[in-house]
């Protein structure tokens, strides 16, 4: 049974029906609403509709839980699913799920489906997360819960009792949240040292010397920028390890709270690492990008002109090319220990190694 | 215990008795197969074998079911493990676990193993997907199997009821369907491209100036000719979408099924999406090798060889030189956008992204 | 119920408490103690505590389990969890747990959290490795303990019955020991073959000839160096599976155990095949930053103003170009390849193949 004639009551009585299930659904105005649902499936009042079903899906907005009460009789013993979600995180006291379960006393209560979007339900799980999260005080719900949806595509993780309601309905909400400071950090270090540099290497020889050099913005003064972030990065992924290890050693004792802006530090570290890791590959890349570029290929050429009509034969430093030689071969052997540490950070790859490996990696 | 005597069979047996199980084998004729089973497990017949075991796991094949129904009341109670595989998808109406269960209405059937190979039952789960998946109306003896596969190595995955045993006899015979289409697709492409590429760039030069440059053909032809293929992937991967829109707008409806046709295409393009990935990141690599060559080297010192014969000093031209940087620094930027959309489609990676942020990336 | 005062039971309290839970510390001591723990906790008398809980949390020595013998009267019909750890591989006949089971036969002993660290404990599960392994014979128990692992912020994973107790033990202790010998294995092999180019390349033109090709040591030599590496260890994958099907067919039958050593050496074959990877994508990227090192454009150069000064226009050598191009784009053709290859060998996409998919790709 599914309660409510909304977007996402629509979309899961089609997923419903598409999957082989019997789909009652129950509507205040059935008859105008008929033709939205499937064909297959049976659209009547809320009465009749909690009535015959064993299952019942709440489709509808938490201010209207209220409105149901009427049915309380007719859903005694029953499961009801709560699908809803908030529009802000943390919006209310007590999750939706745990409110609807305090309306209703007499019914099993499930959270679910909440995480899979209307568009999801409809196309079937294609890409993206199949994961279906489900928690309830019931064990015997749980698992009828979860197996509708394991016929529906989707794969069912169970996440424990019904005070996990509350997270679940949060998670919908969350946009990233772990990479918003990193990546502002990341840009406003980018644009610092892109100033610095642009100022060093195209503004101040075009003042002093005439020489137009804009040509080095897209390449050049990018290339010499991003390492410039990512050992900055780098080395804010570590430095908050020793400041908390000097607090603790402060204060004698392992047991202290660090302040907050610390432990938000020590928080973001893995995604800072992450975009250091980044900004090194993009490095790399630039790098290897400079001999193909036609700037390189004429300046080649004017020198080898000058010199040979200068007659000048010698042109070898020897202190030059060992500076690149050691250069190039530190920064690859850099590069091929962060791919390590970001790897390690892929969740399947990190659930694979205990926490000794992990830590001896990093 | 074990019924039948085939490479399976034997595996199965070889793997219990190494997990420190105590087997019991039946087959028809016990005295000529014993030498092919490990000393430790005992080798009887069929009856004798179905009376001594509790769980009973039935490697023998759906067309020789019907013979084992003499053993229906030696069977009352057990659990009946299906691990058998069709030849075909979909090949029957009913799936083997489910004609088993028919046959044996006071066994409980339970559907595993049939995902894992001979060779991997034998050897233990050492690479590869170790995943043992299991369907069952049962509970308790969907669990019990479940511990026999962790005790065996095998990390079990619970499929829920019977309904789903079709399903996942279907699995082994899966050969990368949704990767079929794509990769012709991008063959094709390939092709066509390719041909274009070389009639314009060796064919051509050839027939009208008499010029050879065949040399041109393993690396740049192919390097002209990647981008062009990854381009029309590309769009491929966003068209669908377009093209749904369009549908659902004509109709007036989004309830409406597309046609079969958009239906696949939609399917399709994250394995279109992720070729046309691999075809940018070959396209990037072809042309950071492009100044490793010889004949980039010998085209280099012929050029400053004949400018320094002629006395010209001065070879720099503006425009090409920005139109260089500028389209190095906007393919690096595209890899690295097109990187980051390829890593949230490793299933690790999907899982612990909310469709929010999936869309967010997409 | 936290038994005990160590360092893991105090973060484990924390934890706790953190996470909303009443917590009952059980002490020999417990006013010198009772300033370790957090002020929620209420630290007491073990016979005390453990009259309190219901869960009670053993963080105890296993030399000490017996000192607990005195508890058992109030302990009776309690779920004790076994969150100890050995110093060493199978140091005891049986595991922690199944001692403390076998202890007190009238609790339910449950395993689990000795794969967490107490520093993970305390700070919550940031990243690394999130699950909590736990084992039990008693269903309920197990849930119990499993939904204190999800409010606490880890994944439980079942890891099934008792028996795995001595598995779960041993996670911790592991360091990467599939990977031991691989590693030494390759860089056995690199230090001969660089051993070999560095006297063919470096040492044999100085006493020959008295060059100074010094500065060959950092990228060229390690660049020749690298494919030779990437080539024996990829033989090396494939050797084992030649000479176990040998062996096959040597002794007739499929099901003879191989010898210990072909066994280990089948065993190691994705590690070695990983290295193969790493040695072969190194030494792409060291190719790739050939032509960016000052001695290649010194080269360059000096060679252009030798053929200016002689006023020889023409270099081109046609076999030299087509090697370089044949060699190039098959390096990259291999490298995708292989690319593929160490893809299917992450975890995540290892589970979503069937061995049928697997093993075409292999």
């Amino acid at each position: 049974g599914v309660l409510g004639s909304g977007d996402f009551a629509r979309s899961l009585a089609i997923r419903l029906v598409c999957s082989g299930f019997k789909v009652v659904v129950g509507s205040c105005n059935p008859k105008r609403k008929a033709n939205l649902f499937p064909a297959a499936a049976e659209v009547t009042f809320q009465a009749e509709a909690a009535k015959k079903a064993d299952v019942i899906f709440v489709a509808v907005f938490r201010e209207h839980y209220s409105t149901l009460c009427e049915l309380a009789d007719v859903l005694v013993g029953k499961i009801l699913v709560d699908v809803s979600n908030n529009t802000e995180i943390n919006h209310h006291k007590e999750s939706n799920a745990e409110y609807l379960a305090s309306l209703f006393p007499a019914c099993t209560v499930v959270k679910g489906f909440n995480v899979v979007s209307a568009w999801t339900l409809q196309s079937g799980a294609r890409d993206g997360n199949k994961q279906v999260l489900i928690c309830s005080n019931n064990q015997e719900a749980k698992r009828t819960v979860a197996e509708i949806a394991q016929i529906m595509g989707f794969t069912p993780v169970d996440m424990g009792c019904m005070s996990s309601a509350c997270e679940i309905e949060n998670i919908p909400l969350r946009l990233l949240p772990a990479w918003k400071i990193p990546t502002f950090l990341a840009l406003g270090l980018f644009l610092c040292f892109f100033t610095y540099n642009l100022i060093r290497q195209v503004i101040h020889p075009y003042i002093r010397e005439q020489k137009n050099k804009l040509y080095k913005i897209p390449i050049e003064v990018v290339n010499t920028t991003l390492p410039c972030v990512s050992y900055v990065m780098l080395s804010l992924v570590y430095l908050p390890g020793v400041l908390a290890a000097c607090s603790q050693l402060y204060y004698g004792t392992k047991y202290r709270r660090f302040p907050d802006w610390l432990d938000q530090w020590l928080q973001h570290r893995k995604q800072i690492g992450l975009l250091s890791f980044f900004c090194a590959a993009l490095h790399a890349v630039y790098s290897l990008c400079l001999p193909m570029r036609r700037s390189h290929r004429y300046l080649l050429i004017e020198t080898a002109v000058k010199q040979a009509v200068e007659k000048k034969m010698t042109i070898w430093v020897e202190e030059e090319v060992w500076r690149m030689e050691i250069y190039i071969s530190v920064g690859i052997i850099a590069l091929g220990l962060l791919s390590l540490l970001a790897i390690t950070s892929l969740p399947s790859i990190a659930n694979s190694l205990n926490w000794r490996e992990f830590s001896f990696i990093q």
